[in-house]
Formats: C-alpha cells, sequence, structure tokens
C-alpha cells in the first residue's frame, strides 16, 4: 500500500530517516564520550525504543510512571530513568513494583520527594536510585545551589532503601553550569561518588559534553520537527514525522482548509514562527491558523496550489505534542506502507 | 471513593454543575424557539450526549466521521450533523454506512465536495442530506455569497442521492447575515424550500435567533472553561471541569509545579489570558507556564499556598482541547465519585 491510499489525517514516519536520526544522535553523543539515554516521549513506541538501544543506548528516559510501566512490560528495557519529582502513595508504589522489573532511577529535589519515595521503598521492599535535579534556568523544577544539591545527595544516602546516583539537568544550559560546578566540588569534598551526571536536550550534546556530562538525553531528534529546523537544529529532510491531511475546501479566496487543525497537530508553536507546520509538497504555502479540525493553509500568492481532495504531508512545529494526539503512526520507506505502530504509551496519562 | 484519593492527573467532571449546563443550554435555546443541537466535541461521550437528548435536544453535532460513528453504534442518537466537507472515497463511504443507523446530515462549501457525496451516495446506495455552509467571518470554509450558496443548493438537489437540508454557519456572526440574509432570498425566489438554518457557537444563542436560524449548536457550554469565564459567559461556579493534580515541587522560589503540563491541558490559550487555568482551592495563583508534563504555577505572593503532595483543581483554558487529551473522566458530586466515562470518541481522529 502507498501511503497516498491511507485515510487522513494520519501520522507518518519515514523510517530511513528515522534509522538515520537513530544512528546520528548515537554518533553525536558517543563522540563526545557521552552515554546515550534516549528520552521515548517524542515516540512512546517500544519498538522504536528498540531501535535506539539496539544502536547502542544505555538505557531510556521516560518522563511518566505510566511511560515507563508501558516500556518495562515488554521486558525489552532494562535501564529506565524518570527525571521527575514521584509523589504521593499511588505512584511511588508502582514506582517501586517497576524495580522488580528494570533498573530505575528517579529524581528529587525536595525533601519531602526523597521522604515519601523512602516510605514507598521501606514499604514494598526495594532499593530506588534517586538522583538531584538542579535548576537549569527553566524554573520548573530543580535545587538552586551546590549547598543544596549536597544536603539532599546526603538526605537520600541516609534514606533506608534510597541510593544516591547522581546530578539531573534539562536541559543542559549555561545557566546551570556554577550550580552544577560547585555541586560537584561540595560532593566530592564529602566523599560522596556521584556516578551519574546526566544531561538532557535535542541540540545540547556539546554542552552536556562541556559540562563534564557522563550520560545526555534527547527526544526530539528521533524525528525532528518543524521548531527544529527553525532553531538550525536540522534541515527538512531530516524530519521523519509528519501528517498527511486532505484539502477540504477552497472556498476562502487566499486560503485552503485541510482535515487537521489543533486537535491532530496541538497549538504547540514553541518557535513562534509564522507557520504552525511545514508543507512538503508545496513549501511555499504556511499553516497559518487551525481550529480543532480544520488547519487554515494559507496559499502566499503561490501559483502552484493542491486542489480539493488532494493529500498533502505538514511537518508539525512539536513532533511530542503531535505523538500525543495519535493513537497510532504508519511508518514507510519512499511511500510504502511498511508497519503500522501503535503509539503504546499514550494516554497512560499518569 | 472521594476525588481526593484519586491519582493525578485526572480529569473531573462536576454532574450537578453539568446536569445545569445542559438544562441552561436547552433553555437558551428553547427560550428563544430555537431547536438545541448540542455539539459532543466538547465531551465525545455518549452517556453525556444522551442526557442532553434527554433534557431536549433535537439531536447533536459531531465535528467528523470518527466521532458519529461511536455515537451512532450506540444506538441512542437518531440525528446526527456533521457540520464539515467530507472528502475522499473512504470517508464518504463511511458516511453512507451511517445513514443505515442515524439521520446524518453534512455540509458542503464547493462543488467537489457535492460530486464526492452524490458518487458516494449513488454507489452505495442511499440519501444523504447535504447543507450549505456559509463564511462566517473565520474564512476557514464556507460559500462566500447568496449566490453561490443558491449555485450549491441546486447542484445539491440536482445531484442523484443528495437532498439539500438547507444553510449552515459557524458560528453565527455579523459577519454572516448579509451573505445569509441574500442567500434566503434567492432560495425563495428559486422556490427551493430551506428547511433547517444552523446557527452555532457557545454564548451566540441570541444572535442565531435574531439572524433567523431554526436550530443552534453549542459545545463548550457543557463544561464552560476559564475562556468562558474570561469572555463572559459565565462564571467559575459553573465550570464543569477541573483537573485534579498533584504539587510536585517547591523548589523554585516563587513557584509550585504541578504533574499537568501542556499534554494535559493543552496549550490552546484561546483568550491569550495571563494564566493557562484557573486554580479552584487558590483563586489566587496562576498557571503560568507549561512543558508537557510540568505546569508552572506562580504564587504571585500569596500567603496561602497548597504543599509538596497536595492535590489541587484547574479549570482548564480550554474545555474540548483538554477533553481530547483525555481517556476518561472521573464524574463526582460534592467530590464522591459516582462514575468514571471513557472518552469514547477520542482518538477517533478521522
Amino acid at each position: 500500500m502507498h501511503i497516498s491510499e491511507l485515510d487522513t489525517p494520519v501520522m507518518l514516519i519515514d523510517l530511513d530517516r528515522l534509522e538515520r536520526n537513530i544512528a546520528r544522535m548515537q554518533h553525536e553523543c558517543a563522540s563526545r564520550g557521552l552515554a546515550n539515554r534516549p528520552h521515548i516521549k517524542t515516540h512512546k513506541i517500544p519498538a522504536i525504543g528498540l531501535k535506539q538501544l539496539q544502536a547502542g543506548a544505555v538505557g531510556i528516559t521516560c518522563q511518566k510512571v505510566g511511560e515507563a510501566e508501558v516500556f518495562a512490560a515488554t521486558g525489552a528495557f532494562p535501564d529506565i530513568l524518570i527525571p521527575y519529582n514521584i509523589v504521593g502513595k499511588q505512584k511511588t508504589e508502582r514506582l517501586l513494583r517497576l524495580t522488580t522489573q528494570t533498573r530505575l532511577t528517579v529524581t528529587a529535589d525536595t525533601p519531602e520527594t526523597v521522604r515519601g519515595l523512602s516510605a514507598a521503598a521501606r514499604e514494598f521492599g526495594g532499593e530506588l536510585r534517586v538522583m538531584v535535579e538542579l535548576d537549569s534556568g527553566g524554573h520548573r523544577a530543580g535545587v538552586q545551589s551546590g549547598a543544596a544539591a549536597l544536603a539532599l545527595a546526603r538526605m537520600i544516602g541516609d534514606a533506608p532503601g534510597l541510593t544516591f546516583a547522581g546530578l539531573m539537568m534539562y536541559p543542559t544550559s549555561d545557566y546551570v553550569r556554577p550550580v552544577l560546578d560547585d555541586a560537584r566540588e561540595r560532593l566530592a569534598q564529602a566523599n560522596i561518588p556521584v556516578e551519574i551526571i546526566s544531561g538532557g536536550g535535542t541540540g545540547a550534546w556539546a554542552r552536556s559534553a562541556a559540562a563534564g556530562a557522563t550520560e545526555h538525553r534527547a527526544g526530539t531528534c528521533v524525528y525532528w520537527d518543524y521548531n527544529c529546523v527553525n532553531a538550525g537544529y536540522c534541515s527538512v529532510d531530516d524530519c521523519a514525522m509528519s501528517v498527511l491531511v486532505t484539502v477540504v475546501t477552497d472556498a476562502c479566496e487566499g486560503y485552503i482548509t485541510v482535515d487537521g487543525g489543533s486537535k491532530t497537530f496541538t497549538n504547540d508553536n514553541l518557535s513562534r514562527e509564522r507557520s504552525n507546520g511545514y508543507c512538503l509538497e508545496y513549501p511555499e504555502l504556511s499553516l497559518a491558523r487551525m481550529n480543532e479540525e480544520h488547519g487554515v493553509v494559507a496559499l502566499n500568492g503561490a501559483a502552484r496550489r493542491p486542489k480539493v481532495g488532494e493529500k498533502i504531508r505538514i511537518i508539525p512545529n512539536h513532533a511530542c505534542g503531535t505523538t500525543n494526539l495519535h493513537d497510532y503512526v504508519v511508518g514507510h520507506r519512499d511511500g510504502r506502507v511498511e508497519v503500522v505502530w501503535p503509539v503504546a504509551a499514550r494516554g497512560t496519562i499518569r
């Protein structure tokens, strides 16, 4: 079957590009002496995570317990990091259950999180690996100083059922460097070994290496997206994800409308560019506006334009958000459908 | 079970408010002589659609074939409108199959759509009701003039397997009035009866009545949301939907972070307000920023603030987009869990 025969809207993955991106991600890490721990939030598909392991990744990163449960249940992911404060009795018990299936590491940035993890470990009877998160300047999580990192590392080391596993930051940034350096110095003086320094962010490999990280977590670069093109991280020819849509009307002058809107592409216009996506077959057009099921494409005076009923591919601005809206993806090579993968870890919202 | 015992993030529906909102929607229509045809895109749950029928709705509105299939399959929805150009052989065949289960009406704004619908009706052997969409000023779909509406109505009337069913607009606006009035006059002169004039939009009941519409489609007002509060359509006490989240850290001064971000709430900040949602228990706080799994709540100098581990409810900016992210909702009365509904028509992206 050719992708042009598929009903729309449908998410397409170019498998050749996917594999090239996975190899590049591995190379960007390995060539800098960084272990590669790809973030699966971008694809949420175990078969793709497995390709990343086969390329040389040391393990994977999941952003929530539900994602880790789906990946661990396949039996193919022996090392999972959740770089998040897991809080609340229900979730910490689920975490501990996961330790029977995979080598699990989580992070903490407050004494409350550490106390909750330790209580769960004691009750369940397991051992949990815990890293300390440093604030990288996003001010959404992370300790604020080297002194706070040392205090929390000590607390983790002293807490029954917990092991201090290192330091984590997202993204690896210039902002975090003084805190990271201070934390490492204080931990060294206190004779507390720092097994892992985990950096993150698509495009931040070099910063992770410069900061002395031991591993790097990147997500988006498995697919790339139009935000990354606009940021200069890749070209449109690297983008493995697109959404096939159908032109449903040309009744409004200057525009055509396609059958995918914000419930197909998200409103995650991270780079604040004029277009909400890149039209593969008609690069001179732009996805100007979206309602829930309408994508309004500006013709921008172009002479060549798709007809009503024609199917076109749009590279989304934000791959991770778009993945989260789709229940399955169609993998193809040169347009020939090769595989249909459920987005298995979607919907595991908790 | 009390909602405070639920794991987070989870979508909550206050059933008392839901039922009050359904009654109000019915009253807003009936008191103006409008038939009520609620749009189910906001909830995507057949059990709620049924409550709307029981309150007096003449039928429902679905935005796509996949939604209509889910609702029709329950056997409880004998009258469904899809106000959209259904284009492409696969979808038009699915449409025709639906006509064996429900009284189905769709819309068109180009000859291409009409030809496709007629071809499918002839091939499948059924009759499809088709309305003409008028552009209400959104420039996403709809014919541009009364003359174009008349021409398309004639084409529908002449097309084998199709019946002209009336005029549709979204939202009912001042912009559309001259075109609507002109279309009605031309259709009257041509002796083409206009069975239905369908208006739409939460808060646009009065405009539909003034425009001479026979029915009205509203969606969001089944739940309301923070955008509607900001628009002056309702108060926060009317909002039936909230999302229960847990505070996961207070490590960053001036902020706390909750375990719901753009993959829980969407980035649909329609009203461009400062906050991405309304914190029910702490109205002085604001959902300032979101990453995918982090919701960064600004404390705004408030003395009273939730602790790490505390669960709080946030009314989302956009109810419809938020629904689309959740696989189920928890219905409660005064906090007591009464029902868990799958969001049955979510994921039926086509």
